[in-house]
Parts: structure tokens; C-alpha cells; sequence
């Protein structure tokens, strides 16, 4: 059997993590009997320096032949923030409809969480972020003075509901943002929190801050009460954002599928990474079940240890897990997860995790492991 | 010296929890030689449920007679969610443009914080939410179908420059959100922000998620930079909001004054009111200097235990030390905090905090440790 697999090593430390995913996923071929066609591509911040090119219509092209994008990470300080996410990271999951942005919170045995009196047990859940609407829809507009009649027309709505006034605002400059959430597109991702939460616990929670931003969170819980009509055997809640960031703290044990609108997923995700051991231990996948999907290490690039082989490759080892699962080798993919366990435990790990080991050990370690455990 | 203070107990265990407060702040006066005239306002679910007032013209206009007020909590099972928020607590922060919302995250000697090896001197900072704008202004909308022009102008607008296509969506159902940020409205909570760092360790933290809301969060940034030039001897730096969940948890001593848009705020500071102890232990300030203030607790009004005199007062009280703040009482307010401090140490609390006193018990020794601390 042969998968083909799409590799973007990106920036910072990105290629070196990557490199030791690719290892511990072959090695898991090897023994599971199945072989990784990986094609690397070359997308980043230095070929953005070097020609001001994204990603192109061409990378979209050869990408979309794939149905799997094993991802490192991209950023850089020689570029402003937002370019690089914006224009590569949220632009693949934008053009492969990569709805489902899921996270795996699981404290792994061994592993110390910042929490008091909280064990393996109590952490073990999964956040499904919507992953293509909401605030990341990139519609907004910053203008000073009163220029734009189009942003005009906007503010004038503003300050006539809010302050029942129909006049002009005499602020100076401004800015809009605008979210966008449809019935379809909460549709699919609640829908997938429910087919997951069939096979886990039966439980999933919604988060929003329906009392507040009515419109859009109140579709979204109209959408999450006609799903879950379907689902008759499976407990539902609702939880405010502001609320949930507090329960993840005190009561991780609560929770078993968690789904949310894509911003509020990007922080409850961040804040999920903390609680499991940090972001060293924290992988995601972006999901279109039916295209392209990709899988990355929630952490950034970490410029300062680029080439310097000290990168800790477990949360992308993790990732690629998560992409053997995708690939529907589930043998494989439960054999690469009991491997970094066991390198935890064996105290086998890099210096931010308290070891002395380098990147290019661990993933040499990992790959032998994954042939025994 | 005399102070008029307006008091809205408000739902559920509101009122408990305000008189508990008042008998507090009324015996620091006895001891620090001022006195508050108190003015009862009957605002909350009740009278909607009998009148459907919410905030009355009437109301706001005697309330701005006050410049503050003791507000306890709304919120009710017979009140779809969002109502009784939107109309009354979220309308006065608008009404009275109270722009800044002040959050003290400090963990007191005794209390017990959900991290693991945080101590007092560790978990000692405090958020300045902005209070006015952002997704906040309430501006949004919702259709099925392709019947409003408007909406659909926006929509249009949202699919070009998604897909880079000028066609109608064929969403059946969707809903738009708007936030809005603009100079004037960031730059005074951003000043505050500053002032009250230049009381304390002078360091200021910007909250915010410019890498994807470039537009709203970009101009908050830019406004940050610019207020930052007027104090050189204060140190800055920019985090992403969900960045700053993860260092909430694992390293709060990191932080000294937080400063960000209203909706991280609302979120951030849930988050910092479980480290410092839970939601029983969080006050709040929404703030208008040369206006109407208003300081609360940040919890709801757990209406099933109303009129049980089992409510936890601390949050309440501690609210009114930063009240009594606002007024100029500095060693009032202080008193009060320490007999708070007190009353933990002697284990004399409310059940949630593992006591077995009643909600006036605890007013009545607070008022007697505030004689005397
Ligand atoms: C880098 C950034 C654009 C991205 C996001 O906000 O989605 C990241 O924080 C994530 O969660 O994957
Ligand atoms: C009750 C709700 C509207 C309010 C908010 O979102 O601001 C609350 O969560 C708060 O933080 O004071």
C-alpha cells in the first residue's frame, strides 16, 4: 500500500520537526506494511523574501493532488505578523474548505501539566474548532478621516443603533471587522463534533458568548440544537466562552467533545495546549474529509533555534499520528502515540521537556520505538 | 463627609450579597469618618418579568445623579439569555460610558488557586478592559433566504473577497457581526492602562489577535504604540490573545497591567478570576471617570440559591473596596481588602470556600474585622 503525502517544512525550526515526523512515520510503514510517497514543497518566508510569493496558484494546483499536507510551521522576524499566517497557514485551510480544525487535549503519562492535582484521567478531550468562518473571514476596513463612503454607510449603522442617533461619528479613524457565520457552515463542523462524540463519551459542548453577540452565536446554537435532535444519545450543554476558559482550568475532567466557532476555538485550543503540558505536546489537524487536509504542531517556528537541532519534534510527531489515522492507518497511528508516550516515560526528550536529547535523537528514537511498543 | 452611592442589588442572590457589602462599607465609614446615603434602585428580572422594563429613561436618568454605583448580579431562569445583559448591564456600561473595566487578578494569602506551585507573590496583576466598542457595540444580523438588500450587500462583499468571486452566496441561513474599534475609544482605556502602570511594577501588556482582525486589532496596535511614546519608562509588549491564556496559567507573574479590546477582556478575565481563586473571589470596576461608575463582582446571580443566605459575599465586598476607591477612601478601601484577607485566613467563609457561614454572617464580621485590621 502507498499513500502519497504533500510535506511543507516552512520556516523557523518547521523543516527539522518535520524531518523527524517523516522518519517516525516511516518507520511506522515498515512495520504496519505501507510506504509514504512524500513530496516536499517549498513554501515559506524565504521563498517570500526571495520572489514575494505566498502561496501560488501553482503550490494550490499540486497541492490539491494530495489528500493529506504533513505541515511544520511558518514564520519569520523579517516578516511582519499576519503575512505569512494569513497568506499561507489560514489561506490552505480557506481554499481546501478545511472545516474542522481539531485538537486533542490528552495529558500524556509522565507528562507535567501546569494544574494542581490533575492526572492523565482528568485531561482527555477533544476540541473541534470551526475552521473556515467566523471573525477569520478577513472582512474589515480601517480609514481615517471621512473618506471611504462605503465604511461611512457602516459607521453610521453603528451609531445609530448604538446610540439611537442617524448622524455621522466624528471619530477620526476607524476600524471594522466583520464575522460571518452561515447554517452550513456551522452545520458540518457541529456534526462532526457529534459523530466523534458516538465514539468517545456521548457529550458534547458548545461554546460561544450567545449573550452577547446574538447573531451570529444565536445561529450557531440554533444550528447545535437541530444537529443534536439527531443525536438523541448523546448529552449536550452549552457553555459561554468566558465560562469555559474557567472549566478547562478547574473541571478538564468535564469535558469530551468540545465545539466552537473558529475564533474562540483558536484560544480555548491555546489554552487546551497549556493544560495537556504546553505547546511542545500539542498537535492539530485541519479536516476536509472529502480534500485535502493537513496536519501541524499547533507551535509557531521558534526562529531563534532554527538549524540548531534542539526543537522539540512531539507535538508534529503527534500530528503525524493524527495523519496516519486520516490515512486510515490506525494501527500505525496508535503505534507512533505509544511511542512518544514511551519516550516520556523514558525520559528520552529535549531540554524543554527537562531532557538533553536533540531533535534528530528523538525522532531516531521514536522511529525505533514505533517498531516494538 | 457624605457620599451618595446608588445600589441595584438586582436577581437571584443579588440583593443578599449587596446588603452584605453595604454593612461593610458602612462600618468603614463609621471608622474612617465618612458616610454613604444609599439609594435603592428596583431594576432586574422582576420588574421586567411584571412591567417588561429593562433600563427605563427614567432610571438612567436618576442614576447619572450618582457618580457610582453597587451593583450585584442579573440574570434569571424565566429570561432567555442575553436579555437581561444586554438591557440592563451591558446597557449601563454603554449609557454611561464606563470605558474601562477594571479586574484586579490577585490570588489572597489563604485562598486555594487551581495551579500547581502559584503563590500570592506570584498571581498579582490586574486587566483593563475596554469597555465600549469591539464586537461589543451590538451590531450584527440575521437572515434566511435572500430577502434584505442590506444584509446582502455585506454578504456579496464577504464571498468577493473570500473567493475572489462577485457572485451571491447561496448560504440559505446566515448571520454578520460587526466590532468596531476606533482611535479615541482604544486610547483612553489603552492611557489608563499606562497611568495605572506608572503606580505600579510599569509594565504594560497589549492583548489582541492582529496576525488575523488586522483591521480593528491593527488600529488598536498602532493606537498602543502611539500612547506607549508618552511613557518611555514604561516597559510593553504585544501578546495574542491565545498566547496569553497559555501564560495566564503558566507563568501569571509574568504580568503586571493587561491591556485589551472588550471581548478577549470578557474572556481573559474569567480566566484570571479562576487563577486568583474562582468566580466567588472576582470583583470588577466599569469605570468613567468624570462620570457614573459601577463596581460589581463579576459572577452571575446563581438564582437557585436565591434568598438561602448561602451566597459567597467576598466578591461583592471586595467590589466595594475598589468603590470606595473610586470615591477617594483609599484607607477604607484598604481595610476592607484586609479585613477580606482576615476573614479567609479565620476560615470564617461560605461553604464554596470550604466554611460553613451564611452570607450575613460573613457581612457582620467583615464589618466587625474593618473596626479593626
Ligand atoms: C497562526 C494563527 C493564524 C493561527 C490561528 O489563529 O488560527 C494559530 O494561532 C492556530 O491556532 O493555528
Ligand atoms: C454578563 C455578560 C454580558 C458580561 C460580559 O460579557 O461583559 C460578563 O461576562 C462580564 O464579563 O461582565
Amino acid at each position: 500500500m502507498q499513500h502519497r503525502v504533500a510535506a511543507i517544512g516552512g520556516d523557523g525550526i518547521g523543516p527539522e520537526i518535520v524531518a523527524a515526523g517523516k522518519e517516525v512515520i516511516d518507520s511506522a510503514g515498515e512495520r504496519y506494511g505501507f510506504d509514504i510517497a512524500w513530496t516536499d514543497f517549498d513554501i515559506g518566508a524565504d521563498r517570500y523574501l526571495a520572489t514575494g510569493e505566498l502561496l501560488t496558484e501553482e503550490d494550490i494546483a499540486e497541492l490539491s493532488k494530495f489528500n493529506a499536507i504533513y505541515f511544520g510551521a511558518i514564520g519569520d522576524d523579517r516578516v511582519k505578523p499576519g503575512i505569512l499566517e494569513k497568506g499561507i497557514l489560514l489561506a490552505i485551510r480557506f481554499h481546501f474548505d478545511q472545516f474542522v480544525n481539531l485538537r486533542p487535549i490528552k495529558l500524556l503519562d509522565g507528562v507535567a501539566t501546569p494544574l494542581a492535582n490533575k492526572r492523565p484521567e482528568d485531561i482527555d478531550f477533544v476540541v473541534v474548532r470551526e475552521n473556515t468562518e467566523d471573525f477569520y473571514v478577513g472582512i474589515g476596513s480601517r480609514f481615517a478621516g471621512k473618506r471611504e463612503k462605503k465604511t461611512l454607510d457602516v459607521v453610521r449603522d453603528i451609531y445609530s443603533v448604538r446610540f439611537g442617533l442617524d448622524v455621522e461619528t466624528d471619530a477620526e479613524e476607524l476600524a471594522y471587522q466583520i464575522g460571518v457565520v452561515t447554517r452550513e457552515g456551522a452545520e458540518r463542523a457541529i456534526r462532526y463534533a457529534f459523530d466523534l462524540a458516538e465514539r468517545r463519551e456521548k457529550k458534547v459542548t458548545s461554546v460561544d458568548k450567545a449573550n452577547v453577540l446574538s447573531d451570529v452565536y444565536g445561529l450557531w446554537r440554533d444550528v447545535f440544537t437541530d444537529v443534536a435532535a439527531g443525536y438523541p444519545d448523546v448529552a449536550t450543554e452549552f457553555n459561554f466562552v468566558d465560562a469555559v476558559t474557567m472549566w478547562f482550568v478547574k473541571n478538564p475532567e468535564w469535558f469530551d467533545v468540545v465545539v466552537t466557532p473558529n475564533m474562540f476555538g483558536d484560544i480555548i485550543t491555546d489554552l487546551g495546549a497549556m493544560i495537556q503540558g504546553g505547546l511542545g505536546l500539542a498537535p492539530g489537524g485541519n479536516i476536509n474529509p472529502k480534500g485535502t487536509s493537513m496536519f501541524e504542531p499547533i507551535h509557531g517556528s521558534a526562529p531563534k533555534y532554527r538549524g540548531q537541532d534542539v526543537a522539540n519534534p512531539l507535538a508534529t510527531v503527534w500530528a503525524g499520528s493524527m495523519l496516519l489515522d486520516h490515512l486510515g492507518e490506525h494501527e500505525a497511528a496508535a503505534a507512533v502515540l505509544a511511542a512518544i508516550e514511551r519516550s516520556i516515560l523514558d525520559g528520552y526528550v529535549t531540554r524543554d521537556m527537562g531532557g538533553a536529547k536533540k531533535t534528530s535523537e528523538v525522532g531516531r528514537y521514536l522511529a525505533s520505538l514505533v517498531k516494538t511498543v
